[in-house]
């Protein structure tokens, strides 16, 4: 049963109305165009491989779009070697064309050899940031390079209700109130050299995907990032589960309320210009990117 | 001791820092003249009690302004009717004037009487409202008129950090993000029948005022309303507390966040044009209040 809407429904329709959700997310926020070459970003988590599986079934009706699959290795022992064969498992299932790519290639570094500098090298820079915080920023950066590459217009990530809004949250408990403006279902493209991002599952929340991914038996990896608890963004799940228990609807109630405020955000943001990185040439709003600042301050290239 | 700047200070250090915050928030927002006529909202609470003890010893300093003080009797019986004596208590003892007004004499029904009705009367107008939207709306109001018949400029009320930031979660989870532009310090006088409302202590949290109220031995009402946990606010304050623990600084830095976008809400929100109310003439953005608004639908007036 659906707590904010009272429904109950079958498992056949209840698998038809996240496929109908999603799809009215597309169109809302007219993610795709009918001839679109489309990437998603398949981790072989729950959420990315539910992704898969609906945008696998969605695209079948457009001849003229194409989808393919890629899947970020960031180096991390025992979780994302595991997650790995999920993905490589249910793209072979799909047909779909899937390409890995890795942080050890792209930046010459394991995200569990940078964890370990991390901790050693403590300096201005560093201090506060998690692993996530370093993880978030290379791995964007690595599905950017990989769509750019596989000469895709739409890299489409699985990011769910709880997500967005999880990390709204985040941005106002951080002081980053002017970062809401970023969360965005589309994401801007703003130079050519960025491939434009979608988030068809925006409005869908996690426990619904998971549901729809036992119901479909989709074979995902379950077990959780082992640097992920020690993230802020925890405490936010915690909150908005407990809040959306004691009143449903909340999640997605606080979603909406952003989006009424998000035009002004955004020329308040005023979308800054970006141009290249003086390093590697990447898209970036200052002189050097942050891909590039963080890896130096870790004296890791 | 702080733990979000980890000071250390003495009683009497942590009372004159407690002072200089509210001086500095005074200043910093131009929250007074140095000839204003100055009105406290004094409940007989511990936030207002100090508000009223920090700013008597304030204005000592500015011959030209006064201050006075207004206690609203709400009608809350084993609660209100006990806070009253505290707030007259306070007011003789540093000798400011006090009026006190009456939800009764105002509005012709106590708010237990009112909370009664709406247990009785659902219609779809009153469903979901709980006694606290009732009271904050006529309380407003009662202290408006208090005010402007006083003849004073300026309107004094106590709310603290930990309120204003309840507020900004409540109004983005409520939907109504764009109300976090009314979150003010100091609050837009758009009409001429509107006094101007300060709120010196926002910036102070609520565990700060109580240390301080104890060490200056005020003497206050710390029983709670026996409406108030009906209240989302009170998951709210759970939130913040719990989010404060583990990450000092929170509430700040999220009243700061808010600070940093208020210039494009507010632009967004656009300052509706005041007019008079067509039932009782008093300022408001529809035709007919929310006062009588709410009044008319629960058939006591």
């Amino acid at each position: 049963m659906r707590p904010y809407s009272g429904e109950k429904l079958c498992a056949k329709c209840f698998t038809k109305s996240i496929e109908d959700k999603a799809r009215a997310t597309i169109a809302n926020y007219k993610m795709f165009q009918h001839d679109d070459k489309i990437m998603v970003a398949v981790s072989g988590g729950k959420d990315s491989t539910t992704l898969l599986h609906i945008l696998e079934k969605l695209e079948g009706n457009f001849p003229k779009s194409s989808l393919c699959a890629v899947t970020v290795d960031e180096g991390i022992k025992g979780y994302r070697d595991e997650a790995l064969k999920f993905a490589v498992k249910n793209c072979r299932k799909l047909n779909v064309e899937h390409t890995i790519t890795s942080f050890k290639d792209l930046f010459g570094v394991k995200l569990d050899e940078l964890v370990k500098t991390i901790q050693k090298t403590r300096t201005d820079e560093t201090r506060g940031l998690t692993p996530c915080a370093y993880c978030g920023v290379l791995r964007r950066r690595a599905l950017n390079v990989a769509a750019r590459e596989a000469g895709v217009n739409k890299l489409a990530t699985a990011h769910n209700l709880d997500d967005e809004t999880q990390t709204i949250l985040l941005n106002l408990l951080h002081g980053d109130a002017l970062r809401i403006a970023r969360v965005n279902p589309v994401l801007a493209k703003n130079h050519p050299k960025l491939v434009q991002r979608v988030k068809p599952l925006c409005e869908v929340p996690e426990r619904e995907i998971a549901f729809y991914a036992f119901q479909k038996r989709i074979k995902f990896q379950s077990i959780p990032c082992p640097y992920a608890s020690t993230a802020l963004r925890n405490d936010m799940r915690i909150i908005l589960n407990r809040m959306e228990e004691k009143h449903s609807g909340t999640k997605f109630t606080l979603f909406k309320s952003i989006e009424k405020i998000k035009p002004a955000l955004e020329k308040m943001a005023n979308e800054t210009k970006l141009r290249e990185c003086k390093s590697c040439g990447e898209p970036t709003v200052d002189d050097i990117c942050k891909t590039c600042q963080m890896l130096q301050a870790l004296d890791v290239v």
